[in-house]
């Protein structure tokens, strides 16, 4: 039985989504765990790779398991593995799916958060959880910039040098940024994104905010179709991957 | 020169405010930070004396240096040797004041915050910076319990064995519960707490929120002036020293 697994996690300890030989990852701990639940080899196939400390509320993945457990026991069982390996990973809901469903190839929509603190001094409570900025930032600018990017468009200044798609065109939904006392948030929306493509918005918003940049610059950017005609990539501390949505739930 | 330092930090690494000889102190890492920026010895006393695993986002103490600097110098020296030490403590702010202020006893009131996520799966992002209660709290009964707390009572049943005040009468000013989504919040006020009084009405709180208890039983508890009456005492993750407030800034 395939089963859709809704993710909660603090990326800092782990060196991504994608199990690697260089260190812990938020997949092989769900795949460790539930496989000391269900008794055999177990593959998690996520909805998107998100880089080392960079977090998720709502991170979508699928496995498929021998036998036809109740969600309920899915979900709390691999909990309780996860919790007992310390590991800072949960899953916030599990539902049995169709064959059909894939969690990667059958998102029409992901939506992530990128999380600025912007204050004179360093973080304590926020370190690791969101990017520290000290110069102040005008998010009205930042936000109106954003807009130069919604649409669609070959987004080649925006993608890492290392982005494995063939085709660097994506239709981005949503850039908005709010500002709400010293946190600034970038909301961004697409049907996919490239790899560090959001990072790489909110290193080249962050150059409008200090108001080194204009939205004429950005667009500029944009139109260069060059990786560097980009403002330096923001940390992944700020980044969560907060939803994806399915098809089926749009009924 | 006597300079006010307004403090916030994550108290999961440190066996609380105070200096001790069993672990590393929020107090002792100021301390520390202070002295090898001004070369001498440094005494930081704090408003209030947090537990082990207890956050602050404005923790107020006062530190005599015994050169007059410029209070941004004092507060960016600091945070840069607390940087370097890899504390997850910060000061927020740094004010030259009169030698009368001391952060404790000119203290008017004392705001804390204690929160609780209420969900049926564990924390991954909010672990360690919010108690975890799996069953469904009911906030609005909470939150009328603690109306029978508000006012000057004699909190013997709420306060820890361990706790040195001579008096156990204190008068609360604000308890106040309040649900947002899956976050439940108790908002403390009073011009002073006794020990372990937050996490004391938390945890009695709790038992309100589950079902368990009533607002008369909460009565009956307070009026008993016994420790044994009151409900297990909430973990320190939960709980957040807000605020001081002090006379000069009353106006």
């Amino acid at each position: 039985m395939r089963y859709k697994l809704t993710i909660e996690y603090d990326g800092t300890p782990y060196v991504g989504w994608q199990r690697q030989n260089n260190g812990p990852s938020v997949q092989g701990a769900i795949e460790a765990a539930g496989k000391k639940f269900c008794g055999h080899e177990l593959s998690v196939r996520g909805a998107g790779r998100t880089d080392a400390g960079v977090h998720a509320f709502g991170q979508v993945a699928h496995a498929d398991f021998e036998r036809d457990w109740p969600a309920e026991t899915v979900r709390n069982a691999i909990n309780s593995y996860l919790g007992q390996a310390g590991e800072r990973v949960v899953i916030l809901s599990a539902e049995a799916v169709d064959e059909a469903f894939d969690a990667r190839f059958s998102a029409v929509r992901r939506h992530y958060r990128y999380r600025i603190v912007n204050r004179r001094v360093p973080l304590a409570l926020e370190k690791n959880r969101a990017l520290w900025v000290q110069k102040p930032l005008d998010a009205d600018a930042m936000h109106a910039a954003a807009q130069r990017l919604v649409g669609r468009h070959d987004f080649t200044t925006f993608r890492s040098v290392h982005c494995q798609a063939k085709n660097p065109v994506r239709t981005l939904d949503r850039l908005d940024v709010q500002r709400s006392g010293e946190l600034v948030e970038i909301f961004a929306t697409a049907k996919s994104f490239l790899h560090n493509q959001i990072r790489s918005f909110a290193g080249t918003l962050r150059l409008v905010g200090e108001g080194d940049w204009s939205a004429d610059d950005v667009t500029a950017a944009l139109e260069a179709r060059d990786r560097a005609a980009c403002g330096p990539v923001a940390g992944p501390e700020g980044l969560y991957f907060m939803k994806v949505d399915y098809e089926e739930e749009e009924g």
